[in-house]
């Protein structure tokens, strides 16, 4: 299968270096460093059993002149979707699918204005990984990707399953993916997010009192916002996951919180604006997540001088 | 008058400067250095015309062996008031009003603990002070003092407002003391807790269209709270006013950031929280609050390494 992933961080350079074992792979990058490494040595996973792998995806910074792809896996940052995508006009035909595997969700408008919605593919993934360097990254984790999409059944995009699987990335096709990507969600809008706002790591959340009942606040609402939206989850039970998303990675800092501390746009607006949208939308109020994305936006505000 | 003055900080210390002039009056700090230094120099009071006033109290960090005083002036952090009057009991006799003219609401529930609810005074003050050093302050502006109280006609205490006045600070009896407090509230429990979520100066809220979006959100929620408090206050106007508090004063530095910024605990409970328990007790949510009370905890938390 010709793929092209968008995005030359951890989790696009994972994709691309497995998906290079048994498809024709083009890494979309936007750095000539990261490229120009990537197509000398490859790109160096290392595992968590301590082996390195090398996939061997070709690496660009520009489409122009490529031939289409069947699939486009985007893993840039969500505020970059639209943008990334108006650069890979080369790559989409008539039969290409785009397949989001970002953080979040409503990432489907965007890319609706690329191919139709019936060739818009969401999934998530289980799989973590951070950047060591130019074309290296360490495979913190591994798990399923899920892949569903917008309109009809996902069924028929199991050959894209198949071709993860080959490549060594565990993968099915599922119905119920927006289920999954609200479930992503609980974590992400709650946790997460204060992280960022208040700077610090996973950990604190659940050492804190006062942040507890804050995260606590924010899953419970986000429970709600989704059960109008047709998932029904068990509130208790979702606290009790992200209690322990906090208590087993107690150092770990997350996206949202590096990218405040850096003075970087963040990718609030898919995490909890993607909750407030869904709130307004079904009339089920979500005070608290409003709250986060303006303190977000305040604090990426302040670090840019405006 | 005999008056004891709690709390030898910026505002203490200016009302007791003050008071100092026609009445027989104690200033209670915490630190030697500043008691001693008042003790031998007096209190210097810097004006906004450029003059310099000394006021003659006498100052102490121990109350032991004192008179009792018919009046207590509080302006200790409200999250020492209770430390504070424990350390007084020498004042405390049973003719001794005690009045609060601290930031926020609820103070009563404390000052109670000491003295009958009949002689528990509760105030607003529109004067402002600065710390110039021990014993030295800048007087930043002036205004009047409206005394109240809790129960009964608050005219029964117009010598205490008489003895204000002779000493220079214009004071009057009121018994709409509480829609004062609730209209000081206002700002403290929006711009100013903002400013300290974020760590920046007050100007930065009208400039920053989230902050400001934030802001307007915690006006208006304490305005329905008010509002179901018997207080009714035009939403419109309250939001116009706090604005012009930010754009009026942009470099301002709020007493909440400050205190967030040197790693000190805050005034959060009795401004945003207590908008907070007025909600509960009256049945209109204030979630933005919450979430503000919460977070400013976190940070002290976060601070004090807990």
């Amino acid at each position: 299968m010709r793929i092209a992933v968008l995005g030359a961080g951890a989790m696009g350079s994972l994709y691309a270096g497995y998906l290079s074992r048994c498809n024709d792979v083009v890494l979309v990058g936007n750095r000539q460093e990261t490229v120009d490494r990537i197509n000398a040595d490859g790109i160096r996973i290392h595992e968590q059993d301590g082996s390195v792998t090398v996939g061997r995806p070709q690496a660009v910074v520009s489409t122009q002149g490529l031939a289409p792809a069947e699939l486009i896996v985007v893993f840039v940052k969500s505020m970059s979707t639209g943008s990334a995508l108006e650069g890979c006009a080369p790559l989409i035909d008539a039969h290409t699918c785009i397949l989001t595997l970002q953080n979040g969700s409503g990432h489907e408008d965007v890319l609706s204005r690329f191919v139709p919605l019936e060739r818009v593919l969401i999934g998530t993934t289980q799989h973590n990984s951070a950047v060591l360097g130019p074309g290296e990254i360490r495979h913190g984790g591994s798990g399923l990707t899920h892949i569903g999409c917008v309109q009809g059944d996902a069924a028929r995009f199991q050959p894209v399953a198949d071709a993860f699987t080959a490549s060594g990335l565990q993968a099915g096709c599922s119905n119920e993916v927006r289920r999954l990507v609200w479930n992503k969600l609980f974590t992400n809008a709650s946790l997460s997010v204060l992280t960022g706002v208040l700077q610090v790591p996973m950990g604190f959340i659940t050492q804190n009192a006062s942040a507890w009942t804050l995260c606590e606040t924010l899953v419970r609402e986000a429970v709600a916002v989704a059960a109008a939206d047709g998932y029904s989850f068990d509130a208790d039970e979702k606290v009790a996951e992200v209690r322990r998303v906090s208590e087993n990675g107690p150092n770990g800092i997350t996206s949202i919180c590096a990218d405040l501390g850096k003075g970087r746009l963040t990718e609030v607006d898919t995490i909890s604006g993607s909750v407030v949208r869904a709130s307004r939308r079904l009339g089920v109020p979500a005070p608290t997540h409003e709250a986060m994305v303006a303190l977000v936006h305040a604090m990426e505000g302040k670090a840019q001088g405006n």
